[in-house]
């Protein structure tokens, strides 16, 4: 049973030679007296003749679509009308066909698999995956580990494979828990990262630590979350955040030179937190397009449009002529996303009509020269508190992408860099300080004596994300090293020394035996690989992914198991009271 | 913070310049008014040495074992004297010292971490993981991974994620259950194997796979057993056993040579099931030495020596001439294997003395010859039920080699294939057939008409493993597509339609859309990369291990977790009727 190549890898070379292939009988049609096949295999797709007289016919006669054969034949150029210059200008004429196995009928035609109810495909999987699409999508993120790892390999870093079954930390997300059997009551959790275990292996002397690490949240599921999630976890010792990103950037040409062949151009686009917000009003902006964000405050300020006179700041996005209804949606994602309207102007000659026009007849010179708006064009406004303003017209401004194709013109792929995020957040509904990032995450050297200031919330975080065409597909900061800083960090998101040592013991007592200064990231690798594919969903990019209720429809679990399981591990259904 | 190069990296090229190195301090002596440090990374130690009237003095005067301290100096080779050829041959003359962080002293001193309680050692993981010993297992590890990434990604395989919560199967081991919030009452099960996921991706055309895939078994744990562990998974499509068997030689071969740069002969001999036993008392018999059983049950037959002249089987083994203690040692290790006892003979002149010489007078010229056994040396017998017999005397055979070292003059590495194994097995205590490997497992294309029949119990199953020092360091088979098999499987092992549906029924509805003909192999990977560093136990290889409860005593889990979390994931503890 041998054949001689996959069908992606037959080409004119092998012209006039005889050809063993296998695979799947794609479609079959019968054409004045001679049949004809079509099989496929992960690389591609062979017409096959058989004719009449064929030693084959009987055999090939009783192939429908989705049996699998073995093919023996003639490899040839089909005739000259029929080529196209492309993979289907070759055939095989077959003198030997074997049946290796018969199939049903599939429940779904795979040709028109995307259009299939998501529910039937999750529950065919295995017939979902004979799609080319699918496959390719698959074979694009094995190329990406395997590129992946020939660099880290290459850099001195080591794959090392943390825990499964961990401590709970009730912190961050809910955990998955397992009960244990051997320690009846007590249960294990699976890990949400490996963040304090890679730090420990930077404790340990390893110097440089990677992995392809499965993360568990037990989280509702968004549109695009999976209970679990694949992670390209790294950590390096004795540098700082320069150091980190520089390697980063090589490894992420790397990938995608391996496996696309596109030349990222390095180094990356770097943006403060605060540019990015002010700018696109995202901390993960889209810049395969430009339009910016102009303030305009001051052009406001004690103006007679009052809604605007007192605004914190006034921010002004210039978009194309805009129809009602487009107007009508904008202001609907403005609403969505915090703002309390969408003010807008159509600039007409020198000046503007509608909107808010009627407001800033002395102001239109400035307004058209500050944001280059052109005929016809439009204005659309958000005012008030910052970081609410900010966020909601960049909301606007990626519905302004996706209305008029923005990115189109831009760049295949975009990447950039996002630092200097604030070390704390206040959390208005706690009514207290909390971390942005992680708690170990280390603040700028310049700010860390603003600790327990009534400035902290202007510390910045040596804390970095990777924004690739609008998506966040990395995050990592360089860690707090030293223990006394590690306790003030503690002290200013409100976490007593108590509370502190009751969920990170165990990494507090290795704090104080020689922590070099260390620092990491982790890739969202599902995200990166569905940028990379340009799959629709995260859920296109995993072999056998959950629904968003958390369900493998085809295996169907989770499932009730047997009272005798539960008992041995100490639990039984809760009944509630 | 920019080192030089790590410690390990440097050499005579280097000799006269100034590098800047960070690392911990491993020991600090005091001569003379000079600090004699030696500073270690991941890559090795070097003596640093900080003159009295030096800059550095006073900062390195403060540094203590463990410190973490960056050092700039000249690296230059140590006086003439002082040289050993190696890589202590040089130091480093520190002009400036850097402490980059402080440490406690350790709970123990790394250099003796060999001799302190495991409990310590893990408690302690971090400081344990500072010893070379364990760092160079670590980086053999991930030196294994790249390895077999590069290969088989070269080779057409695709790596490939599957699920890691899914549906508990009862089959095998025990399974990890994970309680659902968004389904209450229900669970997922952790991965005891991807098995049927892989056979899945064949069916889905994928061709081949592979995964290092950490699976999940609820058992007591053995000595040297984990709840979890890590393996290399692969299946191929369109392949016979020689096939697999083939790309893994050539597997292991290359990651011998990448890993170690040892060549391992090619092919793998190959021993049947029945001939490992038969020879071996075993079957993954350690071939780094002969000494094969022979079998002497004819020359036993209806003799005076009753307890020999019934038996199904009399094998013998040679051994060297033995003491007392030793006798009874090997006696003892034959009982706990199940044989009544260990007869044993010592070569005198042409003849034998002691054991049950009284009775083997007429045969003595026989034995000797078969037995080639030298004058003074000792003849030990096991005689009865085949399995029984051969087994107990493979135990003594291992016994054999600890007590004189046996495999020392034989190859540092010895791999072989053990294949044909049954393809079902009588259990006694359930007074049932069941399945040897799994019961996916095809059986030998001339036996599959024995199913059902009396004969079913020899049915050979086209299953092999792969056996490296006496250690099985992987196992697989060619697997049924042929539904039709997969019942007569299930029958045989008295599974019902009913039943077997209930296991595996979207499994094989899978099998019944065109299955192609497919194999694999699943290796044990911490044991092989145990074996390939010669470390003592599965614990030494795993980064940070459970101890033989199934416990973490770093992290300390599994532990207690808030009533509020098992409300949320529908479950309570259990406290039994």
């Amino acid at each position: 049973m041998k054949r001689t190549a996959l069908i992606g890898h037959l080409d004119s070379a092998h012209a006039g030679q005889t050809v063993t292939l296998q695979g799947w009988v794609n479609r079959r049609r019968d054409l004045g007296g001679l049949i004809f096949l079509e099989l496929r295999d992960r690389s591609g797709l062979m017409q096959v003749q058989v004719e009449p007289d064929s030693p084959a016919f009987a055999e090939a006669d009783q192939l429908r679509a989705e049996y699998v054969a073995e093919i023996e034949g003639t490899f040839q150029l089909r005739p000259e009308a029929q080529r196209k210059g492309d993979a289907g200008d070759f055939e095989v004429i077959a003198q030997r066909v074997k049946v290796l196995n018969a199939a049903k009928t599939p429940p779904f035609e795979l040709s028109k698999g995307e259009n299939v109810a998501e529910d039937i495909r999750l529950k065919y999987r295995y017939l979902d995956l004979r799609r080319g699409e699918m496959q390719r999508t698959l074979m694009l993120r094995s190329k990406a580990v395997a590129a992946v790892t020939e660099f880290l390999d290459t850099e001195g870093f080591l794959q090392v494979e943390t825990p499964m079954l961990t401590r709970s930390t009730p912190e961050g997300a809910r955990d998955f828990l397992v009960p244990s059997r051997q320690s009846p009551g007590e249960f294990y959790a699976l890990p949400q990262s490996p963040q304090l275990f890679k730090q420990l292996l930077m404790i340990a002397g390893l110097d440089r630590y990677y992995q392809l690490a499965r993360c568990f949240r037990d989280e509702d599921l968004r549109a695009d979350r999976q209970p679990d999630f694949t992670q390209l976890d790294m950590e390096l010792s004795f540098v700082e955040q320069d150091d980190v990103l520089e390697v980063q950037e090589r490894l992420l040409a790397h990938v995608f030179q391996r496996v696309l062949g596109v030349e990222l151009p390095l180094p990356f686009p770097r943006l403060s937190y605060r540019q990015a917000m002010d700018g696109y009003g995202s901390d993960k902006p889209d810049l395969r397009f430009d339009s910016r964000f102009v303030d305009v405050t001051d052009l406001f300020r004690d103006g007679e449009f009052k809604a605007f006179a007192g605004a914190e700041v006034v921010k002004v996005l210039s978009a194309p002529e805009l129809t009602r209804k487009q107007q009508g949606e904008l202001e609907r994602v403005a609403k969505q996303n915090g703002a309390g309207g969408l003010a807008w102007l159509k600039r007409d000659g020198d000046g503007f009509t509608g909107g808010i026009s009627k407001f800033v007849g002395g102001i239109a010179a400035q307004l058209i020269e500050r944001t280059g708006v052109e005929q016809g064009g439009t204005l659309l406004f958000t005012a008030g508190e910052w970081k609410r303003a900010v966020t909601a017209l960049g909301a606007v401004r990626l519905a302004l992408r996706d209305l008029f194709d923005l990115a189109k013109d831009g760049p295949r792929f975009h990447v950039s860099w996002v630092l200097d995020f604030p070390q704390l957040e206040f959390d208005e509904d706690a009514q207290a300080w909390t971390y942005m990032h992680h708690p170990f995450t280390a603040p700028h050297p310049d700010d860390v004596s603003l600790f327990g200031t009534q400035r902290q919330g202007e510390m910045r975080a040596q804390a970095y994300d990777l924004v690739l065409n609008g998506y966040e597909i990395g995050g990592g900061s360089i860690r707090i090293h030293q223990p006394e800083v590690q306790a003030q960090m503690f002290a200013a998101i409100g976490l007593s020394d108590e509370e502190a040592r009751a969920k990170f013991g165990f990494f507090l007592d290795a704090l104080e035996y020689g922590t070099p200064p260390h620092g990491g990231i982790a890739w969202g690798f599902d995200r990166l690989v569905m940028v990379m594919s340009g799959a629709a969903s995260i859920r296109e990019v995993i072999a056998f992914p959950k629904n968003n209720r958390g369900a493998d429809l085809m295996a169907l679990a989770p499932s009730p198991v047997e009272a005798g399981q539960l008992a041995e591990v100490g639990v039984q259904v809760y009944r509630g009271q």
